[in-house]
């Protein structure tokens, strides 16, 4: 298949260096890391393709390596909820492990994406023998959780327009040296929209107030913030953390 | 004390089987559950008592005996999100383990509440000493983060009056042999409404709109459903399962 082809000269590059440095193999002995990434092999997913179901057997977890995917659940009607949005360094599908096997979400590749794809069985062997991996994957869970946890308070405190706020601050590599910064956003505004739980009429009447309200310049992708403190201001004072954000560890 | 007396006197009524029960003790030896159990003393809060703060060093871990507890976190403009309510069998405080060893919410007895209080050095302990305890808690805590993907989608997906339908329908025991059913709300209503995320005003519109659209009767505390069917139709359309929820595991 050439997108197999394809995906085996450009997915593994760098694949070893992240899947160590994955937060649920932080106290894993290197050698063990390295064993269990002997199992993958990369592959190449095009832009829109289903990689996994709903109920689907849990038989790969996935490294990203480029690209994006979304991690989604569809209701009776149709309608998408977007749980997570992975690019280059996140892993998904792991969990299945622990949900009676099956992936309790769908994925599917946002934009031209290249993984590496490992055999959940190899984890679990590896969990079961090696007391530093489950404590490793508690510890990532346990991260995952808290996530989960700011979410749901953010969707039930701050409005559509401190979301966006707080998704943009939360974008920062690292804290800039002034006051102003611009970034571009990561992908397309309807899937930021999706992914902050707005349907896409909400996030345009939001991304209006918050123009207004902070100040911001948006063209296309590009955003710019005037004032870090202005925006901050607005969107924190709507949320339980102080800016900036514990769970970011800026270096 | 005369909380602790009277503490002391009903609350670890039946405390030991629950504690054996818990899932996260699911593949544990019970000589281990006991031993963790035997570090653990009654204590009572009364109505409105703080039982911990956000960003407390977690020292204990409690298991609800009688009363209910909620988890919830505050924003600096004086907010509330509410995470959780637990009532008898269920553990909370467990987590700041994981959690730079400091809770990530807040704890509060929404009425006099009798508990188990035990000292978390000892779980961590067992935890590196077996195995199973971890893969009990990983289990335990993939349960709770399904649970609330499970919450985002359905904040993002339903209607307030399909969410209020659904906390009826999740409330539910058993199922019902015939159609129709009759259930108490466990909390009064200001609590259910922010444990689902929404203003109390929003909540008696949609509880409005739930009467209206699904003929439910409500008289108090006292919830009515003449058509079980009727209901799962109206909640579970905007939702990623099916009825009967999959987690709940009805016998």
């Amino acid at each position: 298949m050439a997108a197999d082809y394809i995906g085996s000269l450009i997915a593994d590059v760098g694949s070893r260096d992240l899947f160590h440095d994955l937060p649920m193999f932080h106290g894993v002995a290197p050698s063990t890391i390295d064993k269990l990434h002997d199992t993958g092999r990369p592959h190449l997913f095009s832009k829109g393709q289903i990689i996994y179901l709903q109920d689907d057997p849990g038989e790969f977890y996935f490294l990203v390596l480029s690209g994006w995917v979304k991690i989604f659940r569809e209701t009776l009607e149709g309608d998408e909820a977007v749980i997570d949005v992975f690019n280059r360094g996140h892993i998904f599908g792991e969990n299945s492990l622990f949900e009676d096997g099956v992936y309790s979400a769908s994925a599917m590749s946002v934009d031209d994406t290249s993984v590496m794809m490992f055999p959940t069985n190899a984890l679990r062997a590896a969990l079961s023998n090696d007391g530093t991996v489950a404590m490793g994957m508690l510890n990532a869970m346990s991260d995952y959780r808290r996530g989960k946890t700011r979410e749901i308070e953010s969707l039930t405190l701050q409005s559509a327009a401190q979301r966006i706020g707080c998704f943009i601050l939360r974008l920062l590599p690292a804290l800039p040296e002034g006051e102003s910064f611009t970034l571009h956003l990561p992908y397309d505004k309807s899937l930021i929209a999706a992914r902050l739980g707005m349907k896409s009429e909400t996030f345009s009447r939001a991304l209006a107030r918050l123009k207004k309200d902070a100040n911001l310049q948006v063209r296309g992708a590009s955003v710019t913030v005037p004032s870090l403190t202005e925006l901050s201001n607005y969107c924190c004072s709507a949320c339980s953390n102080e800016f900036p954000c514990g769970d970011l560890k800026y270096g």
